[in-house]
């Protein structure tokens, strides 16, 4: 294995002539390959951080980090934690499988030749970078926020089902499945909802949809007219900020304290909102329930003006000291609220299976949007986790997961008392897989995250998640994850650096 | 088993009152479950037929189908084949798990209360029906068309794919996925287009996406700006005219005659058109191919004027007497094609994984938008997938179902020969799953239809697929899911019901 660092001064020396037309990412990419593919850069060698590169090329650092990440989905770049970014020792040994053929060569006149961002989604994914969609794949790093640790899963229980699912549906699953979900899957999530989540709903209101994104893509596409305003808890999760915007909606960023959304400032800067975006029950990242006045109020305020809710029930089944919230669905007297919850969380996020509970008019335009947009969820993952769940593991499974995740959020509480005396403040944490460490006055979050991120502590800075700057400078870290060792060997590592100087 | 049929003249009795504000759809759906429920209608009793059920009530035709489509999902009803449609006999035996809780009772106050067509999205799934979303699950009726034969595929070797792949991959397969789909994959695909459609591509210009749907949804999204105009195939899938219309396209409907999509006319009456959706190797559904000047022709004029091509490639492996004919994206050296295909119909539609081969500049942004609206395809089924390509497999299964198929459409033309003499014209049938077939004058294929499908026939005419009437009156019927005893079962009822007076 060699480990051949280049010399500071040559590092940039692989980047070939840019071509005419070329994007900075393209020509990134393509140098890097090109690079690493003649032997110009080798096996093991460190490239330069994103910063360095963009910096010295006179581009956006996001611009570099998706070239890196491009090439590290490729298998050509890896990330080694606090020794930086090198070029893989192995390239993937199924890679090539034949000898690549390697693009057509189109000739380069680029006249309307690229896509151009004339839609809201080509302005979203074309426009500057986001934490989302994250790019990273594989096990999350400490402390890296919003992961459930998918190692305490019973795998073996979910095999046996699968198996046993092949064998006794196996035509069914190989056919088109109906667009709003099995129905045996719909009766265990409107049984799990009534116990879990207090709300009482029919199977016939449930719809079965890869993921909570999806879910509110359609909502929003069906319910938004181009420029309809919504309320978006601001800080709150980039991810749905960015699918209101895809869709074109006025995507109003409305202030959240210790009691949630504040529906005051909602109502005062967009009185006429088409839809709000809210997490009640845990908000996303602050991590405070929404208060039963402002429950009430955000009810009332969209039963008198025809406002929607959509509900993101993310993680809320993980309260460590008390019953889980009831979800705001379930006061929705008036049906304003389309209920969102996901398995990804619960079980593992690799299963994309997530559900809508909606009010009376909405099931049969969500079916047939997803059934034009998507088709339908895979029938045998329905399957398996209806009988995952008919049979019980999925009570199991939360109830031991409640107990283990209580236990890492106690050991990050002691942790942090032992290595962050002054520098980071800790609330107590009751719920969900992460929470939101306030800074001492004096650090600045987004460079705190940079520096921890080379010492190989993934967390974000608060800032991230918000559009209106109101917020102390504050870390979002995981807890859920990572094993009390891997927590304890973090924290360490982030009492070391928070208390160098910067 | 009761078979309690009603006398003709009380058969709507079991209506209940219309309730205020509530749609036709509803108060159908709540009439047959609350009588079904209740008793008023008893198992294995027929219901009327939905044409019947709609002039009595004077509702659209669509709106009685959508309810019965919706009461079959839910167990209420199924469909006899030449017995027309009863309650079921035995209400699904799970459910309901545990008494099923009633929907909130909502207070029918209707102001703004429900989903109004504002978008373009909502005015597709709020408007007339349309054949698309197909409501049918389970096995295909004979001779519905589109379809594959899955009770041909090799299961056990699936089967044994997925235990491995959850052996060896079981936490990765956990955790989230590379949106832009698995690299083993991505591989696979590209060796694969390259033999089998002669498309040289980087595994890097490769998405996985659910679904064909899916991958146009996310690239009209991108590239068509409200009222932007489309070529479209007329007659043609009626899925992707959907999706093009629910994206808010002005989507144009452009003649196809033996030599494919009439390039002139789209030039005529779309000169400035952003897109064009094409299926050039086997037209959906006529079946004729794109001929070389229309190729040449139609790249030439993308490359002109900037107009991207989605090209539809579906079931294009499957011809029987030659060589596939290669994609238009072999021929693509401007890069202006998107190349969309499926392993729905070579493998089995439960799947639910396709691809896009895309030119530079799309595919970071189609990732990133498939991420933003569904986030990614389970990596499950993709390793599976993967396995199977890699393993040969894949062909293996595509050489030999080209036989069963090939087999199978000699049959439906000897069959064709014997009982339609002069009354259903069949031309040879050379490639795909499903042809079409010409009626003798006089005949009216919509009615011809209906007819049929009370003797258990299930053929579309040729007139759903068609936005404009230009075409002779033909029906579409698929051969390549039935054996040859129900192709000559369904072939003699054709002759039947085709020459007893209409």
């Amino acid at each position: 294995m060699i480990h051949f660092v280049m010399p500071r001064s040559t590092w940039m020396g692989w980047m070939a002539p840019r071509q005419d037309g070329e994007t900075a990412q393209g020509w990134i990419h393509r140098s890097l390959r090109e690079a690493s593919d003649g032997g110009l850069l080798r096996q093991g060698a460190a490239v330069p951080s994103t910063r360095a590169l963009a910096t010295h090329l006179g581009v956006a650092r996001g611009t570099v980090i998706a070239a890196y990440e491009q090439l590290a989905v490729e298998g050509y770049l890896e990330s080694r934690g606090g020794s930086g970014t090198r070029v893989s020792v192995a390239v993937p040994p199924t890679w090539p499988l034949r000898p690549v053929p390697r693009p057509l060569a189109a000739p380069r006149r680029r006249s309307a030749a690229t896509l151009a961002a004339e839609t809201p989604l080509a302005r979203v994914v074309l426009g500057p970078g986001s934490p989302f969609p994250a790019r990273e794949v594989g096990a999350p790093r400490a402390l890296a926020p919003h992961q459930p640790d998918v190692r305490e899963f019973p795998v073996a229980v979910w095999q046996r089902l699968h198996t046993r699912c092949w064998r006794r549906d196996g035509p069914a699953l190989m056919r088109d499945a109906p667009p709003q979900g099995d129905l045996r899957l719909r009766q265990a999530i409107a049984s799990y909802v009534a116990v879990a989540r207090g709300v009482k709903c029919d199977p016939a209101q449930v719809v079965v949809v890869a993921s909570v994104q999806q879910g509110l893509d359609l909502v929003a596409r069906l319910a938004l007219p181009a420029g309809a305003s919504v309320w978006m808890e601001d800080p709150g999760y980039v991810g749905a900020r960015r699918v209101l915007e895809a869709c074109g909606a006025d995507v109003r960023p409305v202030a959240v304290d210790e009691d949630g959304l504040d529906i005051g400032h909602a109502r005062a800067i967009a009185p006429a909102a088409r839809l709000a975006y809210v997490t009640p029950s845990r908000q996303a990242p602050l991590g405070v329930a929404l208060s039963l006045p402002r429950r009430r109020a955000l009810l009332e305020h969209a039963a008198r003006t025809g406002m929607w809710i959509f509900e993101d029930d993310y993680d809320s089944e993980y309260r460590f000291n008390a019953r889980p919230i009831p979800a705001l669905k379930a006061m929705d007297t008036a049906g304003r609220v389309l209920l969102a919850g996901s398995f990804g969380k619960l079980l593992f996020p690799g299963l994309r299976v997530s559900y809508l509970v909606l009010p009376e008019g909405w099931v049969e335009p969500v079916a047939t949007a997803l059934s034009l947009a998507a088709r339908h969820v895979p029938l045998l993952p329905q399957r398996v986790l209806a009988t995952f769940m008919e049979e019980g593991w999925l009570d199991r499974h939360v109830r031991r997961m409640r107990r283990v995740y209580a236990a890492r959020a106690e050991c990050l509480s002691e942790q942090a008392r032992r290595h962050w005396d002054g520098l980071l403040q800790l609330p107590a944490v009751q719920a969900g897989l992460d929470t939101v460490g306030r800074l001492a006055p004096g650090h600045e979050a987004g460079s705190c995250a940079l520096r921890l991120r080379r010492a190989g502590v993934h967390v974000h800075p608060l800032s991230s998640y918000a559009c209106v700057d109101r917020l102390p400078p504050a870390l979002v870290m995981g807890f859920a994850a990572y094993s009390e060792a891997e927590i304890a060997g973090a924290c360490q590592a982030i009492g070391k650096v928070l208390s160098a100087p910067g």
